[in-house]
């Protein structure tokens, strides 16, 4: 099949390709793709919200190694991720390219795939963007909106002492997944290395047989949706929330400081998935500090008060990791044999 | 002075400095910059008007003549244009960078001190964005949210025969500053060229005097809010509007085929500027051709009732350039002369 140049179609054309024939779901979207502006319209019951997030090639992701529709499911998922951990639901999305020459229309068709399966499974609709040459790599900077209840945003401010601090999920799995990648990258250049002049080379396929579970988790991340949904059944209103995109560490550590307080978490409490722990063992690395530092799980991390500590241990797939205290007690991680360590952050720091 | 490093502040820190002490000007924000997503509430009588740009080095700016204060101004201006094109107001603006090392925090205070001059001219809250190393040049991506009336959002899509064409201010100025910019800059390298060895090298300053508006169209452009803000009091409604960054071609283009339409415009009624008229006779270049695809003058382009003509007639810095036919009549330029020409779209298309 003949391969469409995106210079063939231009940047209109491109753009009337790509977002053609998206239904709009959401009652809210007055008007998608196709003008100067998108059109909404919110029942001033509701508060909106608005996140945005820029993805660079190179810096936040490898194409070697990641399928161009895995990173539009992705690239729309960590998004979303950031409306739920507002207690809010996501409603429209936004999507803008920067595109070298060496991508073709069907890798596009690829990406766009992805971000529309993202899309249908949370119900947003895709309501505008932009489409620009890059001199360099894949550049994608995607804005999404969504709506709460009028007044009930949860905020990173809003933990007490005595809270408690629950987690959703498993932690350090997504990072797992990521070193195994990294280790299989090294290993197809090391034979490329090796088979240079050969005339029939040797390359062993990559084996992650029983890892399947580490790679979804890096590849395939699911925003946590049910979750803001359950709390809301249960009539749980967060103290304070936010997503785990840097590491738990990090994040709890935004929550202290937003808050003015201090935490004791739990070491035997952190939520970890058996397939991580005997993925760090073989990696000889320490699961906790996977867990801790690894990030983008996109779990999501809250506090609640003690009055409703019932409710969450009926809560299927969230643990209560520790509590909040006064600011004047510390950030604090309690081992397994009881030492006390102050928590740091040692999440992705994007600027290098 | 010792220039503070983007790596000594980190991520959290670089967001906190460049946007601690932004005041909110606007109702409708609840909450700016500061945790998973802004928070904003509008009423239901409001229609919401959601735009998002991608500027990247090398494409859609050149820093070797392009000050950052002013492009933080025009990288605002253009986001805040396309909300004025649907005939709203913009309240809110996120801003996303991508930053290569050699950037220093003071390039980001003047690349702010930009954006914030042009959000307070025109009553923007700047409510959130993300900050990110980049392997290569400046990334910037912009999202403007802004309201109008429910139901009064001016689309593309609704120009009728007979409705006259307006467009504001003057056009092809802002091409003519680049043109000078680029000459400016051909220069310079000539010059550096010339001098490689010598002791004292000889460079002659650009001369950019009587000259001036051409730059100013170009590095600092001015969306056309005070337009808005009288077709308002004079109670016209526009049947469609776009602003004018492609060029006026390329968008006359796109209100004919999305109100499914034809149009006359007349050479002679095309507003140009002195300066613009002068500089394409140095340059031997066709002032005509200049007005009809240069682009990034963010005019508006407009379409009004026959009825409104009068209306129209009292309007400072608007002129009236044709009319909208049936589609079948084609969509034509008529010369000075009276000959006729098909309209083609010239303007600059970012997918090369």
């Amino acid at each position: 099949m003949n391969k469409k140049t995106i210079q063939e179609l231009g940047e209109f054309g491109l753009i009337k390709h790509l977002t053609d024939n998206i239904p709009l779901v959401n009652k809210s979207t007055v008007k998608g793709v196709g003008d100067d502006c998108a059109v909404l319209n919110y029942e001033s019951e509701k508060d909106i919200l608005v996140t945005t997030d820029l993805l660079l090639e190179g810096v936040h992701f490898d194409l070697t190694y990641v399928p161009l529709k895995h990173l539009g499911y992705k690239a729309a998922m960590v998004n979303l991720s950031d409306v739920y951990a507002m207690g809010g639901m996501p409603k429209q999305i936004t999507i803008s390219l920067g595109l070298s020459k060496r991508f073709t229309v069907e890798d596009l068709d690829e990406f766009y795939a992805g971000i529309r399966l993202a899309c249908n499974s949370h119900e947003v609709d895709v309501v505008g963007g932009d489409t620009t040459s890059s001199m360099t790599g894949l550049t994608i900077s995607i804005t999404c909106i969504g709506e709460v209840e009028k007044g009930k945003a949860v905020y990173r401010s809003g933990a007490k002492p005595t809270d408690i601090i629950c987690v959703s999920g498993n932690l350090g799995a997504a990072y797992m997944g990521l070193q195994l990648l990294e280790r299989e990258k090294a290993v197809f250049y090391q034979q490329l290395e090796e088979n240079k002049g050969k005339e029939t080379p040797e390359m062993a396929e990559p084996d992650f047989a029983g890892r399947e579970y580490l790679l979804e988790r890096q590849l395939k991340p699911e925003a946590r949706r049910d979750i803001i949904l359950k709390l809301k059944e249960l009539g749980i209103q967060p103290t304070s929330m936010m997503d785990i995109s840097d590491g738990l560490s990090s994040e709890l550590l935004h929550i202290c400081e937003d808050s003015k307080c201090g935490c004791r978490i739990y070491e035997e409490h952190i939520p970890l998935d058996y397939e991580t722990a005997s993925q760090a063992e073989e990696f000889n690395m320490n699961v906790t500090t996977c867990a801790l530092n690894g990030g983008e799980d996109y779990e999501l991390l809250f506090t609640v008060p003690m009055s409703d500590k019932e409710k969450i241990e009926d809560m299927e797939d969230v643990k209560m990791i520790g509590y909040i205290t006064s600011a004047d007690d510390g950030k604090v991680l309690i081992t397994r044999d009881g030492a006390q360590f102050d928590l740091k952050a040692q999440g992705w720091n994007h600027i290098q």
